[in-house]
């Protein structure tokens, strides 16, 4: 009998580096921390800020990481990635990020993160903005991208619940732990 | 003397053939008007509603219409554009399109056309939005896209002012009548 | 002390679906099977032939697969897949394979495989290809891509040894059995 | 009536600025000119070496060029294009140029150009080899890059028959004056 092993796949997103400030640093390590202990596997952007928090939080509770970076190089990678995706085609990765996930939790952010969560409204993907972890999660949460009202950007108190409002979502791709 | 050869890029940018209005599609082709009497190249992604009714007004005044296309074969873009560069890449194209304009105008649009104006929005180029165009250009006319404030979404109440805006704020790269 | 976590990726092309030999498939059940026994990751395109059977070899023998697809559905990949990375981007998704891949194997394959094998030449990367598993593994095995002689296409007269060559050239990559 | 705009596209493939010859830069200028005499639309990656030659001679007699730049900025195109589509996807451009050509001629080249020849071949577009050129021009003009023999690459002895092999192709695309 034909049986997909594929796991949940949920991605993270928000500031990279530059701009993440300690509050959304720590949202994004407990959403990694409860991504993993729901067996699903991390996507996310690859690089430093929320995106290796997320990581770190997910590698720390026995997750499985996916970073799918702008460069061609495996070196820009952020340690905490047990798989790197090099793309090679620059900030156009972020439609792939996007696509690759089943649902996406925003932690702050900048145009890039709104970028990734317009990909994903685009095709009525499963959105949530950590609330209080500023940026574009804060600014767009609660609302929708456009006038066709397709998906709300819901807004979650704490990394538990973003990530059990996308597993409630998506019923029908079980995450299995035998995978 | 080495003189570089290329004219200013415009791209226009909004609803496709779907959800497309008249109001819209008669201000897509005023713009396109304007971009040729400015002796500007018109960028777009080559499909219908706004980008063909922007490309006709273009065609239709002596201007140059190119179309980026998410597919990679030439029959799907409008038959009112000189050159059609099939880029095969999907949605990802909406990157490609924002980046090959020194300016872009919004006029109307869905999520896509937000996506577009945030790509603009990161790399610091000038944006606009057609006053009553209704979509995206209405909702975030007058806004910035996120917390850093790099470049407000300037709202334009004509296509010759639209227009204006870019040229004004490109006036190193000379549109040449001569190339 | 900072530790990468990331095993060695490699990737295997070749044969689609419907070109796919049954010499091709047992070759490339082979090789996913000995990367998973190597501990590497196995990097594939995602869809039918060569792909679903290296993938199928590497889960039967406790490997992790990752099938980057050109569509931007999940549904298109093959039931083999723990990961699947959606690019949206079509057949430009043979650069982000090679580029995600430490060194690759063909088996098979048709000019989609040279092309991702012309990625990996011009990175410089390991290149296996199979020896006796057709197409442009057999027409371009033991031969330079370009005048400039950089990697040749190394001949691999079983998986075993596919493996071991793209091991030995990235022993600075450590397969970690405890990632 | 309908009637469309479009000009036949024709792309020029080859060395780069790196490794161009002056055989190889001749034999670009000579291949641009004819695609300005045939009223055709030159199409080519945007950079230095055989693109910039190939630039120039279309230039130099009243052709449109288009650069296709791997880059998003426009500044690293080379002098002589028209239009610059800023892609900012890396080498994966090379999907674009030769998706975007209804024919392409190599002039030279290393495995960049091999690859773009590839992307032409899968979509049984007519690729010319210039005689002579060198590079991947010369060690794959004459053959078939697999085993489907899908079409053949072309050798030309001169620019203008190349350009003329590519006409005869795609006479349904009409090259017209008044576009």
């Amino acid at each position: 009998m034909l049986r997909r092993v594929r796991k949940l796949q949920i991605a993270v997103i928000g500031y990279n580096k530059d701009r993440c400030t300690d509050i959304a640093s720590n949202a994004a390590y407990e959403v990694g921390r409860e991504i993993a202990r729901a067996s699903a596997v991390l996507i996310c952007g690859g690089l430093g800020g929320v995106m290796e928090s997320a990581c770190r939080g997910a590698k720390e509770n026995g997750g499985i990481t996916i970073g799918i970076i702008p460069q061609e190089e495996f070196s820009y990678a952020n340690q905490h990635c047990d798989v790197v995706v090099c793309t090679g085609i620059g900030y156009a990765r972020d439609f792939i990020v996007a696509s690759s996930a089943d649902g996406i939790i925003a932690v702050g952010g900048g145009v890039g993160t709104l970028i990734e969560m317009g990909v994903a409204y685009m095709t009525k993907k499963t959105i949530v903005a950590m609330a209080g972890s500023g940026g574009v999660a804060d600014m767009y949460g609660g609302k929708f991208l456009d006038e066709r009202y397709l998906v709300p950007i819901t807004i979650a108190k704490d990394a538990k619940t973003a990530v059990q409002v996308i597993l409630a979502a998506n019923k029908s791709v079980k995450s299995q732990s035998g995978a």
